[in-house]
């Protein structure tokens, strides 16, 4: 399998962190987004959308959306599973995992941070109170769920890491990077430095990528 | 069971096809999401987040954000079923599906349209050229995946709806009421009209809820 990712889409930091605790081999293409790789003629071939991650199968068939891969990634290599048995369980795991993935992430990305200075002039401070505004907010949101949720553990489910803790622990490195208040955080913050200490995790940083610069 | 919803809520309106197309009966609860009853605090006990959809179960449990609800009635109703059965075609409907509840949606709900004006002081010509932009960019990507994708058929997926159709109806309905150009994409139009001929999905359009304005 081929991976196209970049060392910062935390996208893409996911779906690495998901293959290694699978014990998944994987090669790796970067796609440089800073330098608008992602829309070149050749990488939309593989990817219509324009976006990494896309995983490429062993057969030339390519998958995209982080959260696609992941799942397939979770039926075709069942252990460990990064999804409870239990349906209401799964819910639950996957609820988290989209509050990060449909309601934090998207607003914080490269290109819509872009487009908040082309089309309203947003300057650097526009554009981190919009970005610490979404993430501070889902962040919090999330707390009091897991705050609420009979299913916690050592994780955001139990004492595995599953689905969703492969989305909190990138959204929390990009929430640090911009400087985001995560004083009422104290489950996630723990969490995400369970999940640190895990193998599978620490080699998914984006810093320990052969791209990092 | 009882689904916490708004008419106009495009997450909500994925909800009610789904539960449409299983024929399950459901109550409906309406939070009035500009009188703000989403961030009342009897709301917030059901779903911490402040959002809608949330469906509260027979036994008082509640599941929120609309794919992990779709996929949880999906394991416990199967039929009919919303993915298909082999996995690969599994992880292309899901990667469908959230290409517009990641990519597209979020950009554009309410609240983030109000952030932008109460951040950067976006006026109702700069919030239709946001809205239009990303609903255009993503929709157009999905056509472009769907002409490349041999899984084609009357819907996203084969001849029968799957959950990437039950995201692409409603945010069609969106495109449409914010002006977007739909001409690029005359796949999604096509296939968006064979699923209006649907009861399952014409009973769910926002127009034809109780709270509808």
């Amino acid at each position: 399998m081929k991976l196209y990712g970049y060392w910062r889409s935390s996208a893409a930091y996911r779906v690495r962190i998901a293959l290694n605790l699978k014990q998944l081999d994987y090669d790796q293409q970067f796609i440089h987004l800073r330098q608008r790789e992602q829309s070149a003629p050749a990488y939309l071939a593989v990817n219509p959308q324009g976006r990494v991650p896309t995983l490429e199968l062993d057969d030339g068939r390519h998958l995209g959306q982080s959260l696609a891969i992941i799942e397939y990634l979770d039926e075709i290599h069942p252990q460990p599973p990064l999804l409870p048995g239990d349906a209401f369980a799964r819910a639950r795991v996957r609820q988290l995992a989209l509050l990060i993935a449909c309601d934090v992430h998207p607003l914080n990305n490269f290109s819509v941070l872009n487009t908040l200075t082309e089309l309203f002039g947003a300057d650097e401070t526009g554009r981190s109170r919009w970005y610490r505004l979404h993430v501070e907010q889902g962040l919090r949101a999330m707390e009091a769920l897991l705050a609420g949720d009979a299913g916690g553990g050592r994780y955001c489910h139990g004492d595995a890491p599953t689905l969703a803790d492969v989305c909190l622990v990138p959204q929390l490195y990009n929430a640090r990077r911009f400087g985001c208040d995560l004083s009422g955080c104290p489950t996630l913050v723990a969490i995400d430095r369970r999940c640190l200490a895990l193998e599978a995790f620490a080699r998914a940083v984006p810093e320990a990528q052969p791209d990092a610069q």
